[in-house]
């Protein structure tokens, strides 16, 4: 396999690095259980590193448990009922790859559990699907040929100009021809990293991230540094300090409702840090799937809308709020970064289907702001009532935050617990949550859990957060 | 701008890979006419190269008449009139990109113009539009429930269901499970590339392919090597010995009548690439997007038919022949080689939509076979009176092959013609065509064009190309 090694990273030394990607490459399944690891020999040759590096970074894998070693034999990945071994053809496991991890797809599985806390989404029965259906259905009765063509690679230009004065009205002033349609804000954030970040280039994330995000820049040989974040978001001192020293390349931020946090970043930090990439002429990418998601008062505006002079690489889904499957994003940039994107897109897939966007056109022109004022009603109810049940049954030592809109809640448990155990029990009983580990990069293991309230029926939902409450309790006990 | 520098390569020198870059970038309009070129001290230092080398390449690139360097001043990209400056932000003209070339971009235009020979497509007139928007406006109307959910990231399995009965009939022998749906065969591509190829690695393609396939490869850093071909494809026995000199990551060939060249490769070519795949242990990307589409006999079966052990990464175009704007492909891997393309999906796109797989299913399961019988007279016929034409009005030494299948047409021009300004006169009239160069990596210059008969009407078909042919006579003459 390739390793992209930093040979200047401060942070991490070369052992470190190997061990880590090695660790993510088991953990996203692309490594699997039984599979033969490479020799000390061979790896050290092929990564141009001493041998007692590669060993080093062995020996650490072995002791965290990931692989084992036997004198003669080599080592092996550990534990072979975590993935059934695939059939393959052995030639393929000496084929290099650039994959270095894929946690996004180990933790996104179709949904066979009967509590899906895991995915951040809105149940079908709260989305709009039978309104967009009626306008595709219509569309595509009198105008089939809307199937005929190739999308325009920067996407239609009339669902471009209703995203613009959607924008326009949440403070971002553009034009239609500064914005891009994509497939969903996960071919947002692909595109601007395969095009701008490349082996060694310096990306700094919120502590926690989106898995999504991180697996993109990993597979890039990015080095990502995780900023921690307190109640007013990312600790733009703590950035600004480490920018000193590695400078960014690109900064990835959620700042609303942040995904898995859940938390909110301050006007005067949304300020600051775009004084941090102004003086760094960085880029900025802003993905925010959630600010018309808020339960009290809309929260502050995007960075983007204080961007002058196009640093803001701003992603705002439609699909996650409107209709998972019509795979609709808006990304807003401009000048050049802009159009090098559109390159990027038409290379990745020539475009997106013109139909589904023509079908949630009149949707988001006319209807949008009215459900969306209902919607976050409903998931408040919901958040609220997952708040009430925690309170009441959550086991002692287990903490969260109450977000002010999004779709998920953030949960500490008590120190030294085997996460990774509690999701099997919990899958067991046909419930499932996000481990807080694939929010971030290291293969420090991290104490926390997302829990997605509004991917079930309420209900359910409550059904399912009493059960995983009880089991919880018994599992810390 | 990022070039990766190939230091150990034996046919390309430093300064000819730094031209050949900034060559794509400009062709690419990644690089816009007035744009400055990095000083040739800034660039030198940041490519890790001695100052005579970036001087070398600037000389050459000024030579082709690409750029314009003036004592002092610098050096400006030429050609004002060719591309418009972008409004652009000035700090962005310095922010480093991982983009060589975006050929098909710029040659793929929404067509404007009356007569788009340019585009390899098949008019909407020909295409089961009705029948497959009658599917997706039943489906979305009784099931809209279809767009709640991001789809499987391997591909709906009914519709891969379908596909392995699809491939069983064409030879193809495999379970549904070693298929993945992808959005068209340019997604296909793109994620084995991403998976697969980095900066260095050796892609052999046939001379010429198709521009999207090497903006692709370009864009991962490859070393790309065009082979020759002759009547037969690729010619087998140079291939052979180029792998000894430099052993192939990976192989990217269109078997079956070619992109752009028309040719099929024959049934002992076939047998022998295999070999050679299989004795590198590496992997070949058939592309196979007409197969269905022949005039006479039907071609040698996919060289995928004949692969025992994965070595052969297949992709099949749905798309292009039933509707393009359904971004439907099918990609058949196995083992190792699946899985981490599945996860390179996960992390570019989530999934595709499930509402257009369902839709084009009912069709390919039931109607494609007539439909592609029907398909295959009506092209025939298309081509016969595109060559009854050229065959009339082509002027003296412009030389082309009657394809066995497929939809466009590769003529020669005579030596040391200017195709870039034929294009220009070409487009004053209305009138596209692909010009040959884009089909290559280098800039050497191609006296090829590629023309497209089934992507309007037979009668503006018939007389776009008198026309066309009228201008190329006066051009010529």
């Amino acid at each position: 396999m390739h390793i992209d090694l930093i040979r200047s990273s401060s942070s991490k030394s070369l052992p470190q690095q190997i061990s880590g990607t090695l660790a993510q490459r088991i953990r996203s399944g692309l490594l699997q259980p039984g599979a033969r690891l490479p020799s000390v020999r061979s790896l050290a040759v092929s990564l141009k590193v001493s041998q007692v590096t590669v060993s080093k970074a062995y020996a650490e894998l072995e002791r965290s448990g990931m692989i084992i070693c036997s004198q003669g034999k080599g080592c092996f990945v550990a534990n072979p009922e975590l993935f059934k071994q695939s059939e393959g053809h052995s030639w393929q496991e000496h084929y290099n790859d650039y994959l270095p991890r894929a946690q996004l797809w180990r933790n996104f599985k179709d949904s066979e559990v009967k509590y899906p806390f895991h995915l951040a989404a809105i149940h079908s029965g709260l989305l709009p699907l039978e309104q967009i259906g009626a306008t595709m259905a219509a569309l595509v009765t009198a105008q089939p040929e809307l199937m005929a063509t190739y999308g325009n690679f920067q996407g239609d230009p009339d669902l471009r100009e209703t995203m613009r004065a959607h924008l326009l009205a949440r403070g971002i002033k553009l034009a239609s021809s500064d914005l891009m349609i994509t497939s969903g804000t996960q071919q947002g954030i692909d595109l601007v990293a395969r095009t701008f970040v490349g082996p060694g280039d310096t990306v700094y994330l919120e502590a926690p991230s989106y898995t999504g995000a991180i697996d993109v820049f990993a597979g890039r040989g990015a080095e990502m540094i995780f900023v921690p974040m307190d109640e007013e978001g990312m600790k733009v001192d703590v950035l600004t300090r480490l920018c000193d020293e590695r400078p960014p390349k690109l900064i990835y931020t959620a700042p609303t409702f942040q995904n898995p946090s859940g938390v909110t970043m301050s006007m005067a930090r949304r300020q600051r840090l775009l004084e941090i990439v102004r003086s760094y002429r960085c880029l900025l990418v802003e993905d925010d799937p959630f600010s018309d998601l808020y339960f009290h008062s809309p929260p502050p505006p995007p960075i983007k809308s204080l961007d002058t002079d196009g640093h803001v690489v701003y992603m705002k889904s439609f699909s996650k709020v409107l209709a998972p499957g019509s795979r609709v994003a808006c990304v807003a940039a401009g000048g050049d970064i802009l159009s090098r994107l559109i390159a990027a897109k038409s290379a990745s897939d020539l475009g997106g289907p013109l139909l589904t966007q023509r079908a949630v056109l009149p949707f988001i022109a006319k209807k949008y702001d009215a459900y969306a004022a209902e919607l976050r009603m409903i998931l408040r109810r919901r958040m609220e009532l997952a708040d009430k049940l925690l309170k009441r049954y959550a086991p002692p030592g287990v903490t969260w935050n109450l977000p002010e809109g999004g779709l998920s809640l953030w949960l500490e448990l008590p120190p030294s617990q085997d996460i990774g155990r509690l999701h099997e029990l919990a899958g067991q009983q046909g419930i499932s949550f996000l481990p807080g580990d694939v929010c971030y990069a290291g293969h420090t293991p991290s104490r926390h859990i997302r829990l997605c309230y509004s991917q079930m029926s309420e209900e359910d939902m409550q059904q399912g957060l009493a059960s995983f409450l009880d089991l919880l309790d018994k599992y810390l006990s």
